[in-house]
């Protein structure tokens, strides 16, 4: 296994005190459990991608009741302080959910002998989803931690694992703790 | 609205008899819907897409316990004869989940001033919802008719759809009935 | 090396008698060395493509004075009888200039192993050299094989080609003739 | 004509003195032209947008001859100091010729109803030339300002411009002086 990390949507804006998002609490209860898959990481000289929203006020998808934010270029769509990209970690904006969608991850992943993508961040169905099948696509075999991952509810963070836990791109595709997954490291 | 239908992956191999494969028989239950689906679509002169898995024996995809099917240029990667598409219609392979991945459905639909994706098919929680969201994903209002849908499992096709009803894009992206779409048509 | 064959837009309505297009002279001298070259393909096995103009009459580049032509489904965006494709070839649709652009091909050809692309077809400055230019953009070695090319004017071939000759990605990026280029193989 | 200015490869590394690249004399000479067309482009409130080289050391392109540069997150890989972006320009990371390649430049146009890609920079025949063909494939318009753009010599710059005058896509794709276009703004 040659595996590089994904820390999807660990930004500011979704951890504002302020805006009272049901995903906050969610959010921060994941960030201890990314901070040991980073370390393993660090530690065995993974590739670390944090993919980043990085959207424009106009864009399409805040036509809807969503409200705009993370906004290219503003603070609340950096990554949260407690998770700061290190120098040699990679910072990848992406302009919708999947962090492949128009941009060159899978070129960087291939160039980098990548063969595994490993998921963590926010949110599980939307954004770690998408992200997880679209390095199938890609033909990257995939991995999901589950206990690094979230999303606004816990029932849906849960659904949403249940759903693909008996995938048939298994074993290409699998959901794993971290304890499980660090053991198989 | 200005709206095309997909039709995803109602494909000969999903229908093999001696297959003996879970979802065939959800399969064939939402053929009458489709049908229905087509004839508005053909009423009102909407584009009308056949998104058709198309792989390769040697892809990726394969390598875990999902076995080769929907072969680019076999008989199985053929529309079923039940639906088979009029010469105006749009056969367009796919060679992974959503249809729009390395296709140019996405241009293909802003040439045609689509702004709306309705999507029917297989399955509910894999190609149709990949689809669905890259559609959001590149601009265009997105639309999955739920009885028109299915999954290899009737828990399956239902979970997916819960997991997404009160999804943060709403109204770009909805799940409507058959009957409530066409009385919005 | 690992070669793929592509062989772009020899269709038939860059043939069209009726039609006086001045490509057509220039584009009917290539073809014995075009069949050369896919004899030498088939006997060593390597993939064959035959990428082809599939346009749709309302697309954007019939906007200025180049008339529709190859249009998706129609008998003149189809290869050559000269050229006819054999049932182990590939037929690529493509709807701009590169074969790569909104396509599966890069996809394919790394399926395959393959890690150069080996050119032929029309024209020598528009889709052949894009299609190269892209391969190198995916990662693939490019070889324009120079007699098995034209454009629609002699000099304007001449000049593309002399244009590239001394690019700053040789060796990655080459111009052949095919006897050099059979030479190698 | 709603266009986009697209200043592309305006990059330190390009300009290294101590590196005697032959592109360097021939880049200085466009930075005047440049800057009256930002300037127009201010005034009109047209995007802006920096596409700049940001490559990997380990890249396939850096196979061949040319030396590794504008790597990404190294100052050379910024823009040069007397073209300095402003707080509302756009700086787009490219990973190969075409700024459109692997990157979300053509929703960005879209989403700023953008028709027109405005063209200038580094060089001529490759990374300009790539980026107006894919805005034409993209479907926007397409004008290379020939005196805001250079290659390493004058006479690839010049040859490459020929080559493509007389270009069958023409108007929508077409080759101006600053002059000329200046008066049709």
């Amino acid at each position: 296994m040659n595996p590089a990390i994904i820390v999807v949507d660990m930004l500011r804006d979704n951890f504002k005190r302020e805006a009272n998002l049901p995903i906050t609490s969610e959010a921060l209860r994941i960030i201890p459990n990314i901070k040991k898959l980073l370390n393993q990481g660090r530690r065995m000289a993974w590739p670390i991608i944090f993919a980043c929203d990085s959207f424009l006020e106009e864009d399409f998808i805040f036509g809807g009741r969503m409200k705009p934010h993370s906004i290219r270029g503003t603070k609340g769509a950096e990554v949260i302080q407690d998770l700061t990209p290190l120098a040699r970690d990679m910072v990848l904006e992406k302009r919708r959910f999947s962090a492949f969608f128009k941009t060159d991850l899978d070129q960087t992943l291939r160039t980098l002998t990548v063969d595994t993508v490993v998921l963590s961040g926010l949110s599980t169905h939307v954004c770690v989803l998408m992200t997880a099948m679209d390095a199938l696509s890609h033909d990257f075999h995939s991995i999901i931690i589950e206990d690094c991952c979230a999303a606004h509810k816990r029932e849906v963070h849960q659904a949403a694992l249940d759903l693909y836990r008996n995938f048939g791109l298994y074993p290409l595709f699998r959901i794993l703790s971290l304890e499980d997954f660090l053991r198989e490291c």
